[in-house]
């Protein structure tokens, strides 16, 4: 088979570098000529969010963040910015600083400085998100893509070790499933494996050594590139049953992803050579499941769904949900049956190794 | 040592599919909105470019190329557009063809929708360049990257197998050499790695079947994934060296490159660890050395530089050029002792395993 593909590659510049992060912010800002900056931070960041613009033109310190970015938080935070009469946006912190940064640029086009904490990797995407009604609105617009991305593993040692491994398995899961998303392609692929290598190098060390900066570093940069390779790709099968299990079930984000993750792999990749290949090479492993279950074991990450509110009784309707929503691409036919097999296995946390890779 | 770096991803869109050109570019044209096309296309391919534009609104077919942009070249090209009010710029060819169209776009603005037919990779650079009374100025401006590149391996077919060899070992030079340039950063690094991988697939099955698809599309893709680690990372040392040598003693290109690059990496890959890994790794092999020669003896690559026009006479006066050059970055120390060791060798074509390989 040829190869065939459309790939957009979105402008951004990264700076990374362990406790630059003021020295990178201060140079950005003035390269934009900036002058009325509004700095986003939530309230636990406020120290470090004080720290970093002490010496910058900084108008407003704007700290009502709520998670999800509801459309009445971004109406408020767009009126404050226009009131003090912002000219760039920063924003510090997880997915919900980063959300909000992007609401208020989706509306007045103000460029964005990105300055993340976790490993969500919302900085990396031209994707936005508004709940209205409890309902969550996305969309895809150039203008909230930040123009600049800070990263200094020294923001993110507040971070404590499970959350670190919950958020980081979650970056793993957009660059496992990138591999086989709807558009799924080599750049994307090569992005994301370099992504898994870095991920599988600094969990690890963060479970080993919480205060180490290596670890901090390697989750970093495995984040940023699981973002791009999974924003570039689209939702594959793994996030669309996750959506399902989370929009459904309320369950929770992290660990009904790091969850689910193994046994996606253990269905798609006897179907996937060439992402197999790559799987298992950058977690230098002889298969890419035992790689990635080695490193699961290492970090403990959580087994079961029916840990997490999840029952037998609700496997029909949640096969019922996901099945309209996988991707045509994927590259095993997913059925009802093939599908149930691979809820129970979940359900259960038994060896996803043990599912069947019969050709459907 | 921790991860610094600073990586500017440029915005491109890549189409990539063997025998779509033509409905890639009615897609693209139409969506600028373009209605008066300028299409940069040399005297040889006056035929597929006719093809390609059949049924699109071109208005200038332009074949006035000229090897290195000359600036009165790209002076009535310039004036060519003005008059024929053009508001899109398509280039099909090699390195020439794109670079007529990127001086065009720096003095126009106008957007360029780049075709490659070798492995040059200009079309995935911000980087122009202009002859003046037989100097070549470059610069660097956002307006003359492409903003589209379509690559069609149908449209490779006509290069010659060896012109391929040679132009792709040039590709294959980026990404080493982009592995240690002065902006060298682990993004550059897993696309060159990649690169690398698609190179070393590609260019073997185009000597074996030059009428073949397969090796075109890998080598064209490496192609182009070489040109963006490239672009980020900056001259290393083996491009400092080829420059010089082609630069004072008028030496090929292609074959400048082709014999420099094994000396270069026997040189700078025990001083590189990670380097050497990731070569090693891209050519499956169990050194980098061992892999690019392997390579190199199954495409015949050229072995010399005293075959092309260069004396064992000139090597002093090449180190003097060389030295003030290197990259302060190289990861060996480069000296005149160690300097022409390495262009003896080269100069000879003796064994580039022999180099000493002493830390300096």
């Amino acid at each position: 088979m040829g190869l065939l593909f459309s790939h957009d590659t979105l402008p951004q510049r990264v700076l990374f570098g362990t406790g630059k992060a003021a020295e990178h912010l201060a140079a950005e800002v003035a390269a934009f000529g900036a002058t009325r900056v509004m700095m986003i931070a939530g309230r636990r960041d406020a120290n470090t969010a004080a720290g970093l613009s002490a010496r910058l033109p900084v108008v407003l310190h704007y700290s009502d963040i709520v998670q999800h970015v509801p459309i009445e938080s971004a109406a408020r935070a767009r009126a404050a910015a226009r009131e003090h009469r912002v000219d760039l946006l920063v924003c510090l912190g997880g997915g919900s600083a980063v959300g909000l940064a992007k609401a208020v640029a989706l509306d007045t086009g103000l460029p964005v400085i990105a300055i993340p904490t976790t490993y969500a990797g919302s900085e990396a995407t031209n994707v936005w998100g508004l709940t209205e009604d409890g309902r969550k609105k996305t969309g895809v617009d150039a203008r909230v893509l930040p123009a600049t991305v800070i990263y200094d593993a020294q923001l993110s040692l507040s971070l404590p070790s499970g959350l670190s491994v919950a958020s980081g398995l979650n970056a793993m899961a957009h660059c496992i499933d990138s591999l086989w998303g709807p558009r799924a392609d080599p750049i994307n692929a090569a992005l994301a494996a370099e992504g898994i290598r870095a991920l599988a190098t600094g969990l690890p060390a963060i479970t080993d050594d919480p205060a180490g900066i290596e670890g901090r570093e390697q989750a970093l940069y495995g984040a940023y590139l699981s973002a791009v390779a999974f924003a570039s790709a689209g939702s594959g099968l793994h996030h669309k049953i996750c959506h399902v299990l989370g929009g459904t079930w309320n369950m929770p984000h992290a660990q009904t992803h790091a969850t689910v993750l193994p046994y996606v792999l253990a269905f798609n990749a006897p179907h996937a050579p060439e992402a197999e290949s790559r799987i298992a090479a950058a977690f230098g492993s002889p298969t890419a499941l035992e790689g990635l279950n080695a490193l699961r074991k290492r970090l403990d990450a959580p087994r079961a769904l029916k840990n997490y509110g999840f029952d037998a009784a609700d496997i029909p309707e949640a096969v019922s949900l996901i099945l309209p929503q996988v991707p045509a691409i994927n590259p095993r036919t997913v059925t009802g049956e093939n599908l149930t097999e691979l809820l129970t296995a979940a359900l259960h946390g038994t060896d996803a190794a043990g599912l069947s890779p019969v050709k459907a």
